[in-house]
């Protein structure tokens, strides 16, 4: 089987001075790979006619498929569709579907037509067009000299809306690509390498056309199952025997598939059963709260939060013992216990999270050295205490406490 | 005056499969700008020898530096030295400093010294090295052809140091570089084009050596200022001079310079009063307090905050009116006044913030659309509510809101 090479060209000086990360690429080529294209090259480049001429040049001899974005707007800075017209060896002609849409898009924003901006009806006479859904800068998709060469704005959301739904379907259609098969288990709770310790038997196992990746971030850790092959049904069938065999020794940590959050998991969860859930706050400053509530729906059953960042807060609002914040500091088991059985009947919840701890860069002792956090997660019935060691900076220390206490409800609630 | 210009050469199959966003290279362009080298292209390769030599090829022919990042490592797929060693006509001979810090290195984390790491030592003939202080992989210089070429590991902090402490200042003193002054004037509370209409005097007056570039994000618009000529002492007094005129145009909405965040600048105030500061958050569920953790020392003047998502919080514990939640709802200026009063008396603070509003997607109604948001501003003598909304996404709302509450506040105390 052909395997087919595709360049991506990021066009725009907002790109090479710094102001802007290219984030456009590394999601076109996530796409790519996902069906079995291979990205060879990404070119950032300004906004030159020479420039994306020579890029062109580069691309169109080294791989099939050349994908740009950017330089398609109504200002004089953006040259990249006279550019390709002029590669193309073609002329701009109206497109009247086009002039009638910028109509339209104009009249329901009660804003007049400018001159500058009609002229994005104006098209190169021999590509394909792709209309854009989602802004008023149209695409250009040219198949000439055994290269396919597609134009795309960089605004991201216009792009990826044009991506998922016409550039991607249309190569799959056109070439005979390799079936990929890729699945993602979701674990948190462990570390990567003793992650990789239990799931030994089947990963020294796995058979040469099917890859593992492990893909960790702050507590969390995606498996990533890739299959490559020729039969994709078959392939999901193996996909899912291999994801199931992991998942089978991971019990208790790993709580779901393909990018779906343990925020996400915990709503679904919660809203199923009708419970309600509050948390007490110290060193996660709201972040627990706000992980939680990111999620559209979490009001049906987030209560709210203390966040109690002061001792006289913890006291007043949430009845921490004054004697035991004297004695022992609000870094410890009971604290986050009172904490915890307090928030849980004073907002009526059916379950409570609270945590406490120090998140750097200052108010550790030898002791309670930075980076160390008590979690407590509480029910009417049951009470249990963690304290962990995070060895990170103060954001990343608060960001992984946060996914280890959301993780251990999560265990508390399905065990 | 010569100007000089830059190609980065990012090495790596992780950044062609979108597996990691290419971060560094925004974060070089910037570098480079700042000293008045300018970025013509950023070619992103695989950890292919073909591949970094071909790119070598491009970027010598069209430009005076060349920086290239990663494949610097130790495992077997880093080629990235190899191939330089190959293109620059040269062998890798041991180096013995290197081969010190490297047994001081595995010692101190008392791992065994591995032979594969060992060849880290071992370093091109022809080079200048570069020592990493904060990893193992040294980084490489060639002067040659009358171009600068720099190998760097593709760890961001390990590259950040080397760029700062040794090519930076080495580019600036092997270059007649033009002098460069930046400063950025930070705002919030005025969308971009009412800015620009209250600063057309100052920016229509500009002098054609100085340019000014608007930078909004999520309510905050940074106005950056940026300088060109040779001398250096008159260029930043020539941009204080402008800076301080749009300053002035601008009172009430310029809180601070060059990066400064809201929070930073509300800590600093709050501190040196000896403030304290309560909030209570009704739809921004604990991402104003997580605002103010990030930032160290924040203990010192965040009391805490009251996450109340649901009626029965806001009235139990924020005391709302139970008639008022039943006849007005949530989102409404008693509501937020309420909140506002009583989490400033409950927590003893000088000051409170409270927000509610409706994030989306869903909850709207005709009288108050998705995006609507109450922000009360409390302190023990005076009382301030606005409405405003915003036009966005669920989690662009929710941070427009946080960023408009900090602004309010500190537009309250420095009025």
């Amino acid at each position: 089987m052909k395997s087919y090479k595709a360049t991506l060209i990021s066009i725009g000086d907002e790109l090479l001075i710094g102001q802007t990360i290219n984030t456009n690429a590394s999601w076109m080529a996530a796409q790519l790979n996902d069906i079995g294209i291979q990205v060879k090259e990404v070119l950032t480049i300004s906004d030159e006619a020479a420039d994306i001429k020579s890029a062109m040049e580069r691309a169109t001899q080294q791989t099939d498929v050349v994908l740009l974005t950017g330089g398609l707007g109504p200002t004089k800075d953006d040259i990249t569709k006279k550019t390709l017209a002029e590669y193309f060896e073609t002329e701009l002609v109206l497109n009247e579907e086009i002039l009638s849409l910028l109509k339209t898009y104009y009249e329901k924003r009660n804003r007049p037509l400018l001159q500058s901006t009609a002229e994005l009806a104006y098209m190169p006479a021999n590509c394909t067009i792709i209309f854009n859904k989602k802004g008023t800068a149209a695409g250009m998709w040219w198949d000439e000299n055994n290269t396919i060469t597609v134009s795309m704005p960089g605004v991201p959301y216009e792009m990826k809306a044009m991506m998922e739904e016409r550039v991607i379907p249309r190569l799959q259609k056109q070439f005979v690509l390799p079936a990929i098969v890729h699945k993602t288990l979701m674990c948190a709770g462990l570390g990567e390498s003793i992650i990789a310790e239990k799931i030994k038997s089947v990963e020294s196992n796995l058979p040469e056309h099917i890859k593992l990746a492990y893909l960790p971030n702050l507590g969390i850790l995606r498996l990533r199952l890739s299959g490559y092959g020729s039969n994709k049904s078959q392939l999901e069938k193996e996909i899912d025997d291999q994801s199931n065999q992991i998942s089978a020794l991971l019990k208790n940590y790993h709580y779901g598939y393909n990018e779906i959050t343990l925020q996400e998991t915990l709503q679904k969860i919660f809203i199923e059963n009708g419970w309600k859930l509050a948390l007490a706050e110290s060193c996660t400053g709201g972040e627990i709260a706000a992980h939680l509530v990111k999620i559209p729906g979490s009001s049906a059953y987030f209560k709210g939060s203390v966040v109690a960042y002061d001792y006289d807060v913890k006291k007043n609002m949430l009845n921490v013992d004054h004697q035991l914040l004297k004695n022992k500091g609000a870094v410890n088991q009971e604290t986050v216990e009172q904490m915890a059985k307090h928030v849980l009947s004073k907002m009526q919840a059916d379950y409570a999270i609270a945590v406490s701890g120090i998140a750097g860069p200052s108010g550790g002792t030898e002791e309670k050295p930075v980076g160390t956090v008590w979690i407590a997660i509480a029910s009417k019935e049951k009470m249990e205490a963690k304290k962990l060691f995070f060895p990170l900076d103060r954001q990343n220390n608060i960001l992984l406490t946060t996914n280890y206490a959301l993780f251990y409800l999560w265990r508390f609630i399905t065990e």
